[in-house]
């Protein structure tokens, strides 16, 4: 069987390091690790690319540390309203759901629409349904609000009321969470779930569901999962244009990662990021913000896992 | 000032002649110059391209020849469930809804979304909110329900209660309505409007109202909508490989053009069509279905209408 690995993403954007204790701080590297093992397992014993970077997904929404799942930004209504998506590069199959609020994991939304093979992406009550009548855990919208993001919510408004600059540093918190895999098998899978931005509108959907903007996958070239102002990842039809860059242009998974992430999209003066991987196993996990939560299991085994500038090595047993 | 050109789509399917009335063919072709018109108007007094989108699919909403706005097929649970998105290939600036049930045009919502600038795609109840505010026509939504759209509810469900092969024939009228143009500043646009398919599922979101799948522009290479089953769209990206192909290939749009919808999409066994026209004005409108509602205008200012072979002349004026 070929190589295998693995990459994840929480999210990237403004993180002054003062904003988290230390303590804090290396709880949200071990929920890191949790993920990357979650993904890991699943390629180990020879699972699927789309299998490994739903494990992933679903663990980081879990987490109360990213900003998918339980723990996600809130609407300007309060609510958590969840968009998800993945994508398996063997097949191009594929699955996105947009304004989830009751389905506990988006992704796994997401996985069954892809496994049901009728319908690429679903909005609304009607995936909430879907995931009901699928027999996907539903759980009362509360479940998704934590403590820090209804004073998230809070502090954003007074903000926005009294027009400070702060508004805009906030706003540069890309909460997201993103893997992508290879599988012994050579195929590539890519799977996103977000909660959107703080404050967001009601009804606003993000890059994450959009296949070939944060999400994309296609054996040959790359799986990709972005993160940053979604806008603009939409706009520059980002996962999709990383694998035509890398397919056409014949650009190795770096250069055309970076090109993207630190020409096309930092031009707009956004924050943006992403984890990518490409047919040999190679992750990259390019940002032009402070920093990214992220993580990557190489195709010989080691495990790191990231905030800022500074790596750390992960356990993976 | 540069050469104008424009092209429309009515969607494409399987579309056996003696479905219509020859005087039925006639007005669906009247129609199309109609759009045609509302397209050219703008771009004949130097316009931009996203405006005259706008009007061509505008004027293909309110016919209820067309599967959008007015006369849009209707879904399992029989309402009206709009997508519709616009492109500007000049600033890559766009704007895209899902599943409006209110909005009498939902290409102008896309469009008022898209010059808002805040948030480019937006979903459900909240979309026809956004329009309300925005000033744009609210109506109760039985005005889009007509009687054929009724009918064929009706007759695709008993078709499928009782599994007969009518139904994936039936499944294979792409109703779309969509418009690229070229203006007389060299800037290209998109714009794409739908109701999907009749009995398609509550909550389901095609290719239309996805940037780089059903909808996409960018100056330099082309601008693009499509019709088809909309969920290989999405898989495909086919908006930016068309876009890929030509710049990064160095594929004229014909080549690229055919390449994906007669290779890549063909090979699923499913009916595609699209509407593309590249930097210099070049209109064409492949399809693999019996026929597609389409018209374009030459750089010449000469205009054409077809909904199969037969190729018939417009009138500008």
């Amino acid at each position: 069987m070929g190589s295998i690995a693995l990459g994840i993403h929480g999210g990237c954007g403004v993180m002054p390091k003062q904003e988290l204790s230390e303590s804090d701080w290396a709880a949200a590297r071990s929920d890191l690790a949790l993920a990357l093992r979650a993904g890991w397992r699943v390629l180990r014993e020879d699972g699927r690319a789309v299998a490994a970077v739903e494990a992933a997904v679903v663990s980081m929404e879990e987490s109360p540390y990213f900003n998918a799942g339980r723990g996600a930004a809130l609407t300007t209504a309060g609510k958590a309203s969840l968009d998800a998506a993945i994508m398996d590069g063997a097949t191009l199959r594929a699955g996105a759901v947009s304004a989830v609020e009751r389905c506990r994991n988006p992704v796994r939304l997401a996985r069954a629409l892809m496994d049901e093979g009728r319908t690429v992406m679903m909005t609304g009550p009607a995936a909430d349904r879907f995931a009901e009548t699928h027999g996907l855990e539903i759980v009362d919208p509360e479940f998704f609000i934590i403590e820090r993001q209804r004073q998230a919510l809070t502090a954003m408004k007074a903000r926005r009321a009294s027009g400070t600059a702060a508004t805009a540093s906030e706003a540069e918190k890309h909460g997201t969470v993103g893997a992508v895999a290879l599988d012994s098998a050579g195929h590539l899978a890519a799977a996103t779930s977000t909660g959107g931005f703080t404050d967001k509108p009601v009804g606003r959907v993000g890059d994450s569901p959009i296949i070939g903007a944060g999400t994309y996958a296609r054996d040959g070239a790359c799986a990709v999962s972005g993160t940053g102002a979604g806008e603009y990842f939409i706009r520059h039809v980002v996962g999709h244009e990383l694998a035509s860059r890398m397919a056409y242009l014949k650009e190795d998974l770096g250069t055309a990662a970076t090109k993207i992430i630190m020409v096309d999209l930092s031009a707009h003066g956004i924050g943006a990021g992403l984890v990518a991987i490409d047919y040999a196993g190679r992750v990259v996990a390019p940002y032009n913000t402070m920093g990214m939560y992220r993580g990557w299991v190489t195709t010989a085994g080691e495990a790191y896992v990231a905030t800022h500038e500074t790596v750390f090595p992960a356990e993976l047993h």
